[in-house]
């Protein structure tokens, strides 16, 4: 594959669940943990680079909405929107690690405020678009998400991951 | 990011796990499915390009398990074979995509065969280079690997999967 010699803003990582489980505050003083969940859906990690600004919002949630990746009872390929499917957005920070040497370096990661920002945006696009559309309100999916910034402890439950790369 | 105007001869998606479970054979005929599974360590998602040959594999397989992406006991991170951690590779051609309109293409995957021949390089290799290392062997570490073709049928656990990606 030819890579495209200009800057990536936006990378997404995106896997297919039967289940999926987000840890979205740790234990604190005895506190338990607190925890969001979602059924058959996707699962997308997204991570903004130096440079994203808003207008890329609609651009990436549009794609990764409508991507036909998800298999329906019949075996066919279809969008989230189409299957329906729930959702739950991890930020994933990590994604923008370039390899150097024996260690990554986050240099062309978005600054932090900037990327709660631009996260928080995406979030709430990605509510919006599940809630305009009919099959999706109809069968009741769900977006979930976790908490900018903190550690995304995860656990996931697939018919296969069908592992995705998505750049914009 | 400014992404490299050259061809991209493989794609690994990093994970940490705390542990991980991996369909290697369906449910036939009545039969029971067969797993494997591993405890705290890396899941390797890995996708080889057109163009790959063996001599990407030792740098590869170099790079994935020297790379200080794995969070020791007092919070620092070390390369797989220092932690030392398990390893559970998955075979991803869905990490080849490449969006066009709606849809995946996968014109730049590697053809069927040689994708197997790289593959089962990329296993043995990384078995070796477990076996060679000291921590490792007295751990006891293992590494696991799904079939080649399946449907990866995955279950995992994280504590963060602090998710890469790694292109060569």
């Amino acid at each position: 594959e030819m890579a495209a010699a200009r800057p990536v803003l936006a990378r997404a990582v995106l896997q297919q669940c039967l289940s999926a489980r987000l840890q979205v505050r740790p234990p604190e003083n005895g506190s338990e943990p607190e925890w969001v969940e979602i059924q058959r859906g996707l699962v997308i990690y997204i991570c903004f680079f130096k440079g994203a600004d808003q207008d890329l919002v609609p651009k990436i949630v549009n794609t990764l909405l409508n991507v036909k990746l998800s298999e329906n009872e019949s075996g066919e390929y279809v969008s989230l929107l189409d299957l329906p499917g729930n959702v739950l957005i991890i930020p994933q920070a990590t994604l923008g690690g370039k390899l150097k040497g024996r260690k990554m370096q986050y240099h062309a990661n978005i600054e932090k405020e900037k990327g709660l920002e631009l996260y928080s945006q995406f979030v709430t696009l990605c509510e919006k678009e599940l809630a305009a559309n009919a099959k999706c309100m109809e069968a009741g999916v769900l977006v979930k998400y976790g908490t900018y910034g903190n550690r995304q402890v995860l656990k996931l439950d697939t018919n296969g991951p069908y592992t995705h790369l998505v750049e914009l």
